[in-house]
């Protein structure tokens, strides 16, 4: 297929497995602020885009789009290695902790200020990071906990301990209206839903070898 | 040191070194848009920040900021490992690959078009990743080749390899004009000079465990 295909949005992991599965298909990655997604859609700069929404945090992407479930990931609460080793890590035992949130606006960002609050506390936040990687190396080096959904763990730096919440993300796949069927978004489409599978059945954390 | 600083900017390996060894010194870290560093330091948003720039695309921070360097650090060549595994890459190499750049208006995307002009051709470019870590997996993944500064190579994934090139990034801390010596912000600055020389003793880059 030589016609470049134009896709947007947030889910790494499942682009590198596209580009990885699917060399003969020429699609073109962008990586793009979440919250311009719904327009550079609607406006044709984008054919197909990676959309989130947590199960606390409905997305409000707006008319004319169609959607398309690809993947539902477990949220994470990430703490050090170092915390209570000896028994099983919940959310009730940071209320006091300090943490590290997603900057303001970002639904990362709520859904960890919702999660909390549905805990019965307020975050106490001592750092704002949208990277999930730089995240987690910050837990590693005891500045704080975090929540963070499964793909946002592409690899787990040794000291950080892992415990899986009720809370759901769901990637779904973006087009603009009635562009689903067309023939080359339907073949990258298809692509995505087998790296999803492939997700599924191999959970995709690497631990750091230090572990 | 109980009162909180405010810290931004972009390189997170010496963030993360500032939060392992200053436990006692109360920073807050936010990432923030590299392009908004200069008004949040003169609006009095952010008291310190990292900034960079590359030997081919001096930084435009505009007035009222004092500049004192961290630390310099080379700028690497990435493509698959597969890729002429029998010799020396080159630049020139890779006139006909398909590119991995930055985002347009960005100081990583000018840097790649010029060090690719300044070899004689304009990058082909198939993907627009601005985070490093993905760059690299895209990489991994037969995707294309890549730009990459040294400190953006935290994890470098199986597949990959990396050459040095006479293109330099340096790392500066920035502080509003005249507020370098007031003492909070000189003990958070006396970290980051000790991070930056960790740093250099150990080259920062873990290998993974499949390469």
């Amino acid at each position: 297929m030589g016609e470049a295909r134009q896709l947007g949005g947030g889910d790494r992991a499942v682009l590198v497995a596209l580009a990885r599965s699917a060399p003969d298909l020429a699609v073109d990655i962008t990586e793009v602020d979440p919250a311009e997604v719904p327009n550079l859609l609607r406006g044709g700069r984008l054919d197909l885009a990676l959309v989130h929404e947590y199960d606390n945090v409905p997305s409000a992407l707006g008319a004319g789009l169609d959607l398309e479930p690809l993947l539902v990931e477990a949220v994470h609460l990430a703490c050090p290695a170092s915390w209570n080793p000896d028994r099983e890590i919940t959310l009730g035992d940071h209320a006091e902790s300090r943490w590290i949130l997603a900057n303001p606006g970002t639904l990362c960002h709520s859904m960890a200020v919702r999660t909390c609050r549905a805990h019965g506390f307020e975050p106490r936040v001592a750092h704002h990071i949208d990277d999930f990687a730089a995240v987690l190396r910050l837990v590693a080096a005891g500045a704080g906990v975090a929540l963070v959904p499964h793909l946002g763990v592409d690899h787990l730096p040794a000291g950080v301990r892992l415990a899986a919440l009720p809370v759901g993300r769901r990637t779904r796949i973006a087009y603009r209206r009635g562009s689903a069927d067309q023939p080359l978004f339907a073949a990258v489409a298809a692509e995505l839903h087998r790296a999803a599978a492939a997700f599924r059945a191999d959970d995709g954390i690497r631990l750091d070898e230090n572990s």
